[in-house]
C-alpha cells in the first residue's frame, strides 16, 4: 500500500534530501527503495546502503537509475529530486520520458527553455509531476487560500510577502549549501531569487488564486564577492487590481526563516507567519482580530485535511512538508488507478507553478537590469 | 539497522497511538513490525494488517503477542504501551519478564503498588524502560536542563509550571478521549492530574534535575458529573529551597495544548512555552534577555543533539516525540550490544520518572482531600 | 474648572510621586497647588517651589498642611498621599477629618488596625477617598470587569493571577525605593506580598466582581538578610466556588512588571497583560479567540470611557494611573456639588478595596506563618 | 519656568490637537494661554474658554493671534499649528516672523515652494522650527538611531519601513478627519502619502542618519471615489548603497497603527514595532536576539534620556509625543536664553525633516505617475 520513492541526489550532507527523506516516510504514504544520491557513484552507493536500501537499487548515476527503473516490473512510483537547480532537468525529463511521476524540488530549472521543455514532457507523457514549493503545505496557508477562494477577506487589494534570512550575511567560504547557490552555473540566474524569492512568490499567488501579470525589482549583492543577488525587492502587479510588494533576504541579520504573508482584501485581511505556522490572524472588517490556530475552530476543510494533531500540539515545517508528500501520493495513485485524484490534491504545486517561478525569476532579473522596469511575467524573451 | 517496534493499543481513532508511530517512522531508527491494537481481538488484527504488517505478527490481545513474539527469532526489540493508563501494568510487565523493552505512556501506572512492581521487575530483568514524557525530547526543553545543569542561572529558587488546556470545558459525551481519562477505572485516581499535570510535573523536576520534596495541593471538579479533577494546583518545595507552583486545567477556555515552564536562579531566568517550542527566553541578571532559538546560536550540545533542521523552520510537537524514540533506539541498540549507550539517552525519562510521577499523583490526591496539607513525595503509604 | 490638588510625599528621587503628578496632569483635571513633599521641611518647601508653587503652600509637613489648608478658602480639592506605607494612615486621617478628600498609594495601611480606623473616619466625614490601584485604570481591566459582570464567560472558574518582577533579584543596597520597601518598620508585614502581589490580588477580584473568601499562602525570602518576603504564592478560594493562585515575585530574573490576570468562566476565558496593555485576548467556548485592542471593535462603553487615543496608537501605564485621577475627579467634584458621581466612578478603587487589601495581606502573613492553613479574609485577629 | 504655549486649529472634535494639549502637559514644561483654535472665531473662542484660557487669549483667528500675541510683553514661547495640512504654511510663516517658535504637525505644508519659502523665513528669523513627527520621540527609536550612529550593526544594507493602517478601508462619509484627508485641497498631493508615509520616511532616515537619495514609487487608491492615495509602496536608495522599501496603507484589514521599521546592517540587525513601543530585537550577527527594553539594561543615553517611568511600565504614543515637547521645551528655552541647546535636542525633528518629507511626497507622486521611474529626491520642478 505504500508507493516506492526513488531519490536523485541528497547525499551525505545534503540538507534538502534529509527533510524530503523525513517528509516521506512521517505519513506513512512512501517507502524510499532506490536512490542515485551522490555524482560520485562510490558514494551515491554507500550512501543508499547505508540508508537500507537493497544492493541493485543504489544507483552510481541517475541516468543509470532511470533506465533500470523503468525496466523493472516493482520499479519505483515516483522519483524525487533534490539536487542543485542546474540537475532538476536532466534527471525530470528522464523519469518523465520514462512515465515515472516526478516530485521536484524548485525552482523548476534554471532556465525557461529548460523549463519549457519539461513541460511539454509532461504533458506528452502525462505523468504526474509535483514541485516541492513546501510552504503550500502548511494547512494554514491552505486556509488562507480557500478563505480568499471562499470570498472571506473579498477582493484582494494588497499582498505583502517577505522572505527573510540571514545564513548568507557573511561569506560562508566552504559551506556547501553556500556554494552552489552563489554560483550561477549551478543555481541559475537568481540567488536569493530562486533560493526563497520564489517560495515567496508561490505562496502569494497560491493564496490570491492567480499568477501576478507584472513585476518590478530591484536586487542587490551586499556581500562582497558574491554573484547573484542576496536580496530582492519586487513590486507585483496583479491583472484584477491587485497590488503587491514582495522582499526576499539572505542578509537580514536576526531573521532565520521568516516567509511571511499578509493578504488585505476589501472585507478582511489575513496575516500568517512560517515561524509560528499553526497560527492565522484574520480580521473581518469593524470586528476584532480571530486567531485561528490549526487544528481549531473556524478552519476549512482544506486546513482540516492537511493536520495531524490537535490545536496547540505545534505542527511545524517537516509536517507541512510531509502534506506535499501525501497529497502527492493521492494524486500519483489515483493516477496508476486511472481515478480521480481527492479533491485536496489540487493544492499540489506541480508544472505551471514551475513554470511560473521560473518566469517570476527571470523577469525580476530583467527588470532589475533595466532599472525597475514593469516587466511582463509572460513577456519571455524566447 | 531499524529496530522492529511493537505496539500495544493505538487502534482505530486512537490519537496517542497514532502519533507514536509517526514519532517512531520520523528519524527511521524504527520498523512497526508487531502489534495488538485493540482489545477486540478481530479490530486488532484488522488494524495491524491496515498497517501493512504481516499476517501472522497482527495480534489479537497483547498477552498472546507476548509471548509469541518472546519466543520467536527476529522478536520486536521493544514494544510501545499506549493503552489506557490501567493498561500500562500487565503488558509492560508481561514484555519486560520476556525480556523486552518497553516504551510506555505516561502516567506509569493508575497505582503505586503497581508502578513498584514494575520497577523491582524492570530491576530485575535488568531490561531498558522508556516512560514517554515525551515534551522532554524538545530541544529546549533539553536546553534549559542543561543551562541548569551547567549554572547558567545558579541556585534555582523559584519554578512555575502550567498546563493548560480547554478541551474538557464541557460535557464531551461519546468522545473516546474524554470517556476514558474521566473514569477512574481506566484512568486513575487524577483527571487533569494524571494527564497533564504529570507532565508538567515531570517537565519541571527535568529542568531542575531534582524531583520535588512535599506538595500542596488543591484539585477541582468543575464540570457537573466528572468524577475526576479537571483542574489542580500544586504548590511544590523542593529540598534544595526552590519553590514553584504548578497549574494543570482541562477547563481554561481558550487554552489549547499550555504547557508552559519558567524557573527562576539567581542569576538568571528561563522561560518557555509549548506552543512556541523552538523558542527559549533566558535572561541573564542584569542584562537584555535572549531569544535562544532551536538550531540557532547560543545552545548547548543537549539541544543541539535533538535538532533536525535549521533555526527558523519549526520544528513541533512529533519531532520532540520522535526524539524519544530517537534516543530510545539508541539505548536499547546499546543495551543489545553490550555497550554504554550515548550521553545523551541520560535525558530518557524512564521508570525513576515513572514512579516520581505515580507518587505525584497519589501525594497530591492525599494533600487535596486533607484541605492542601504538605504532603511529603515519598510518603508513600504502602 | 481645574481641582486642586496637594501632596504628601513625593520628593526629589521619588518614584511614584512624579507618576502620580504626571497621571494628574495628563487629562487636565487637576492643579497641584500645595505639598508637603518630604519629612525634611526645608527640603520639602525647596521641593514645592522647584514644582511652581507658591511660597505659602509649600509646607514643612503634613500635619501643618492640614491644618492649614483646611483653613483656607481655596483650600484643596484633595491630596495625594504617596509616602511609603507607613506614613499613609496618619496624614489620610488628618485631611479626612478636615473634610479633605483623599487619593491614597496602596497599600492602604501597615496593620488592619489603622486600616479600620481609616474607614470609620471616612464614613464618619462622608468623605471621598480613592485607593490608586492604578492597574484597574487600564481600559482592558475595566473591559475585563465588564465583560465578567455582563455573563460574557460565564460563571467564573479558575483565576490566574501573578505579578513578577526581578529589580530585588539581588540586595540593592543604598537604594531608596527598596530600602523602605524591605523595612518592616515602614513597609509593613508584607514586602512582595503589599507591594505587587496586593496590586494583583485587587486586579482579580476588581474583574471577578468580589473577594476572595479564604487564601492559603507560601511566602519566601530568597535574597539573604531580607527581612520581608521576596517572593509569594497563594491560592484562592471564592465564595462562589472560584479557584485561583496567585503568584508575585520580586526575583523572576527576566521579569519586569509582569502583572498578567487570566479569568476562565464556563463559557469564555479572558487573558491580560499588563505589559501589553491595549490587548485581551478573549475566548468565547468553542470559537475562536478574540484580540480585542482598547479603542477597537467589541470593546464595553466602560473601556471606552477610559481610553483617549485611537486603538493601535499604545496608551501605557500613565495613561492608566491618569483614569484613576480623572475618575477621582469625577468623584470629587460630583460630591462637592452634590450630585451624583458618573457611572464610571464606580470603577474607582476606595476604601473597601483598601480594607480588603490589607485583610490580604495579614491573612497571607498568617496562613504562610501556619504552613499554608486556608484562611479566613475576614478572620480578623483584631 | 513652564513655558507658554499657544495653539492654531485642534478644536472641537479634532483628534490631533487633543494629542499635542496631553503631549505637553505631561512633562509640565509648557502651559496652553493661548489660541485660535478654529476657522469659525466664535468657536474659536468658545473652545479657547472651555479650556480655561483668559479671554483675551481666546482667538478668533491665526492672524489676529499672531499679531497680538506678537505685541504682548508675555507673549508665548511657542505656538503649535495642528491645522489641516494646508493650514500649516501661513500660520507658521506668520509666527516665525513675529519671531515666536513653531512647533509644526506634518507634512510641513502642501507644497515644496511653499516649504522652502517657510525655510527662508526660519532661517531669516532665526527662530526655532519643530515638526511633530512624533514617533522620533519614542527612546527605543531613539535608541535604534544611537545604535546605527554607534556603528552597532555596521553598514546599514537594507531599510524596511511600513505604516499601515485600516481606518480608511471603506468610504467614511461625514468623517471630519477623513474627510480633510482625502481632499487634495487640504491635504495636498497625497493622502496616505501624506499623513503617514512621510512618518514611515521620517523614522527610516532618522535612524540611518541620512535622507534617501532617490525613491521609486507605485500609489493606488483602492476605494472607490477616493481623490488621494490610499496605498502606496516605495523603494529607497541611499546613497551609501542602502537599499529600502516602504510601504503605508490605510486600507490594510486588520492594521491600526501599524509603523514597524526593520534595519539590517552588516554586523547587527534592528527590528521595532510602534505597537510595542518599549521593546526594540536587537541581534548581533551570530549571536541571540537581544529583547532591549525601554529603562532596561543595554540601552544608549539618548534612550534613557527619553524615558519617564521604570521598564515593563509601559510608556505609550502620547509619553513618545511629549518627548518632542520636552525637547522642544529644552531648545526654545536655550535660544531665549542664548545658551547652546542640550544635545538631545539633536533628534527633535526641524525644518530639514519637513522639507525631506515634501520632497518625499511631491517625488512619489511623480514617480508613480511615470510608472515607478526613479526618481531623486532633491529632483525639484521648481
Amino acid at each position: 500500500m505504500r508507493l516506492a520513492l526513488g531519490m536523485i541526489g541528497g547525499g551525505e550532507g545534503a540538507f534538502i534530501g534529509a527533510v524530503h527523506r523525513m517528509a516521506a516516510r512521517l505519513d506513512d504514504r512512501w517507502s524510499l527503495v532506490a536512490g542515485a544520491f551522490s555524482g560520485d557513484p562510490d558514494r551515491s552507493r554507500a550512501f543508499g546502503r547505508s540508508l537500507g536500501l537493497v544492493e541493485d537499487r543504489c544507483y552510481g548515476d541517475w541516468r543509470a537509475m532511470a533506465l533500470e527503473e523503468a525496466a523493472r516490473s516493482d520499479r519505483i512510483d515516483a522519483v524525487a529530486i533534490v539536487t542543485p537547480n542546474h540537475l532538476h532537468h536532466g534527471p525530470a525529463r528522464a523519469f518523465l520520458e520514462a512515465g515515472i511521476a516526478v516530485i521536484c524540488d524548485k525552482p523548476l530549472t534554471t532556465g525557461l527553455a529548460d523549463a519549457l521543455d519539461l513541460a511539454a514532457v509532461a504533458e506528452r507523457t502525462a505523468t504526474p509531476f509535483v514541485l516541492t514549493h513546501n510552504y503550500s503545505g502548511y494547512p494554514m496557508a491552505r486556509q488562507m487560500r480557500a478563505m480568499v477562494a471562499g470570498g472571506e477577506i473579498g477582493t484582494v487589494r494588497i499582498v505583502q510577502a517577505e522572505y527573510a534570512q540571514d545564513w548568507l550575511a557573511r561569506p560562508l567560504p566552504g559551506n556547501k549549501q553556500a556554494d552552489w547557490r552563489g554560483d550561477p552555473g549551478r543555481a541559475g540566474p537568481g540567488g536569493a531569487l530562486g533560493d526563497i524569492a520564489t517560495h515567496a512568490y508561490h505562496l502569494a499567488t497560491f493564496v490570491v488564486g492567480a499568477p501576478a501579470d507584472q513585476i518590478s525589482a530591484e536586487t542587490s549583492r551586499f556581500v562582497q564577492g558574491r554573484l547573484l543577488d542576496d536580496d530582492v525587492q519586487v513590486r507585483l502587479r496583479w491583472a484584477s487590481g491587485a497590488r503587491g510588494q514582495l522582499w526576499a533576504s539572505q542578509v537580514a541579520v536576526g531573521a532565520t526563516n521568516g516567509l511571511r504573508l499578509r493578504v488585505y482584501g476589501e472585507t478582511g485581511g489575513l496575516e500568517w507567519f512560517q515561524e509560528e505556522p499553526d497560527l492565522l490572524r484574520y480580521t473581518p472588517i469593524g470586528e476584532p482580530t480571530r486567531l485561528l490556530r490549526r487544528g481549531g475552530p473556524g478552519l476549512t476543510p482544506a486546513a482540516h485535511a492537511a493536520t495531524r494533531i490537535p490545536a496547540g500540539h505545534p505542527e511545524g515545517y517537516l509536517e507541512g512538508f510531509a502534506q506535499i508528500y501525501a497529497d502527492a501520493a493521492d494524486l500519483i495513485a489515483a493516477h496508476r488507478s486511472g481515478s480521480a485524484p481527492p479533491v485536496s490534491t489540487r493544492n499540489l504545486p506541480g508544472m505551471a507553478a514551475g513554470l511560473e517561478g521560473v518566469r517570476f525569476i527571470e523577469a525580476a532579473v530583467r527588470s532589475a537590469a533595466e532599472d525597475g522596469r514593469w516587466t511582463a511575467l509572460n513577456e519571455d524573451p524566447l
